[in-house]
């Protein structure tokens, strides 16, 4: 351990495994040591004592969504979080169905991807790397095409970073009486999101982003009478969300083998989510890491990717610097060496990264990532960015 | 941690959680305390140290079972067992394909049931809850049904303990020239199979089974001609192994994120595999481990289901005793008191229970086991089974 994150880790009881990297990315990320402690027992998963996590965990997830159990449910899915997409969309969406997808990055395009496999009919707003769907634009093609049935949008857009305008467009959507699909997969438990102002039908998320577990599971809280009309829809023995639930109600287990120790390790890191305070409580903490940040960066000269009214807590994409000396690769492995690990761009147009906000990591650690940036900018020959 | 178990620890540096119940399960099981260790850090999935471990894990499992690298490929795959299975039949059986599934418990069934969702045609062979099929009758169907393009077999159909006459039954497969595919779960590693006596197409298992891993994930080993010429035709994004497999070999990434935690814990486990002397040296622990509980716990007026001839190093299934005092339920709470999970029975025809060899336990653990049950039955009033 550094003698900067020695005393970062006290200063604000960021718990990390001594001397391994922050991992500044959108997930896996940075977990706390308790939630990894949590993994150092086996559990036997048809045993009543892992079925208790279970259920704690699944009801847990549907308070924070403010989603009541008369109306919605929530189901785990093991598999990473676009098992769960996968398993949502199979789900809601009929097979005579046709979907709206919003797109504006490499997750929207990914829905696509599967609606291809799944053979379901879609129509797309795709509006490039970094720009917003508007409330409006939604609105006109869903006038013009009355046949569509469901609406899938991103919330947090973690290619670009871009927080989409959820609240707005599921207005919008719920006006023409569509159903409403949100993947909100890095951003669920880190931004508020709740069924009281997102009127969802389905919402998917997973373990290991804001609510800080560690990979090997997703989750989808979806509206009880939905999910009981899918019955016999899915494509997928394994990905068959309704039969999951059904037997999960039935015995309190996973359908097949759970992921015991990620199980595990997320029920850990629910409590400390809620000791944090919560939603609110950990949002204050991105935010903060956010602003931090993007001012500490561009008082190096580094430009953000968006305006400041889009950028998320979660993640944000800087601009790769024009200047001869800065290779990416060279810039990673420079952080790296000092203990960060950031993550490449993902944009079709221009070069780029992206910094992760989220994770055990707080504004004195950001602080300390600035310093570095600086350092390894110095350690290049980047003079002026 | 019972004076018992410490004993037992030392004795052989079974090195479990002071104090955690033994897990005498087919997997989840209990593993030991380094690979839980090996969860207390993170990893970035794309980084070049996750992505060595990866490759790490790959080559070493084509190895154990003998393929070389021109002619086999491994594929880990997110998810349970199950997620694995399917993958598989969806990889290796041509939409126009039929199976024939050689059937004797739960997992043949559920291979059934997955080529029901994924609409492959099959035909099959029903031995009923523990008799094995029989090489002669495989040749006759075979025969009979030029039409079968692959045969489906689990190795240990867990749901008995049974070890199926895989070698026999795969030159019968191979005089025909169908492919032959092997469920594998909780066998591989701890039961020898090898291309050269097994000459399978498709292999599958899992991390939570004889290689002690935690579960997360899957893997096939499967001939690289045949994966090749399975493009487009997964019915799944996600369990789509081709793409999987197209996209590692590109970058040493999982295509999507990988359960990081589960990964490195398997990659621990690999290692401790290797210096137990590989599969010769699981197998022969697992052996011994059978042979004290079954002689223990027919020393106590158990009766096995199976004959001798078919019992697995994996598992044993024994038949409820008649007494009016024994239940099941009780039984289980009294073991467990007592420090030790059995498993229920997952026979259609008479009550049962099972009990598991692997894991991180030794013929003491085991002999500890039968003087619990000894016990439990004692403070159930049984009197003589
Ligand atoms: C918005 C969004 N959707 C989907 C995914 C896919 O999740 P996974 O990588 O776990 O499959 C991600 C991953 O970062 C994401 O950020
Ligand atoms: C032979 C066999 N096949 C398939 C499976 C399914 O694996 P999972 O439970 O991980 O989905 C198991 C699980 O025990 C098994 O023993």
């Amino acid at each position: 351990m550094t003698e900067v994150q020695k005393i970062n880790a006290e200063s604000l009881k960021l718990k990390t495994y001594a001397g391994e990297p922050y991992l500044l990315t959108p997930g896996p990320l940075t977990t706390s040591l308790a939630t990894k402690e949590a993994m150092l027992r086996d559990w036997g998963s048809w045993d009543a004592d892992f079925n208790k996590a279970t259920a704690h965990i699944r009801s847990s997830l549907l308070e924070m969504a403010g989603a009541d159990s008369d109306t919605y449910v929530c189901v785990p899915m093991q598999g990473s979080g676009t098992f769960s997409v996968e398993a949502s969309l199979a789900t809601a969406i009929d097979v005579k169905g046709k979907a709206l997808l919003l797109m504006n990055g490499a997750y929207g395009k990914r829905a696509a991807l599967t609606l291809d496999y799944l053979k379901r009919d879609y129509i797309v707003l795709d509006k490039g790397d970094y720009l917003p769907p508007s409330p409006e634009e939604v609105d006109e093609i869903l006038t013009q095409n009355a046949d569509v049935t469901d609406v899938f949008l991103v919330h947090c857009e973690t290619s670009s970073g871009i927080l989409n305008p959820l609240k707005e467009i599921s207005n919008v959507v719920k006006k023409h009486g569509k159903g409403l699909i949100v993947d909100a997969m890095s951003s669920f438990g880190g931004v508020p999101l709740t069924v009281s102002e997102v009127p969802f039908d389905v919402m998917v998320s997973s373990a290991n982003k804001c609510i800080e577990g560690v990979p090997g599971f997703g989750f989808v809280i979806i509206k009880k009478t939905l999910l009981e009309s899918s019955k016999g829809r899915s494509h997928s023995l394994s990905l068959d969300l309704y039969e999951q639930w059904k037997h999960m109600e039935k015995t309190g287990q996973w359908r097949f083998t759970p992921p015991t120790h990620t199980v595990i390790a997320f029920h850990e890191a629910l409590k400390q989510h809620a000791e944090e305070g919560g939603v609110a409580g950990r949002h204050s903490r991105y935010s903060r890491n956010r602003d931090v940040l993007v001012s500490g960066m561009r008082a190096l000269g580094f430009e953000t990717l968006l305006d400041d009214v889009w950028l998320s807590p979660i993640i944000t994409t800087f601009l790769s610097p024009d200047h001869e000396n800065f290779e990416f690769k060279k810039f990673y492995d420079e952080l790296k060496k000092r203990n960060f690990i950031i993550y490449p761009g993902k944009l079709t147009e221009v070069e780029s990264f992206r910094m992760g906000c989220i994770g055990q990591i707080d504004e004195y650690v950001v602080l300390d990532l600035i310093k570095a940036v600086e350092e390894s900018l110095a350690a290049m020959s980047v003079d002026g960015v």
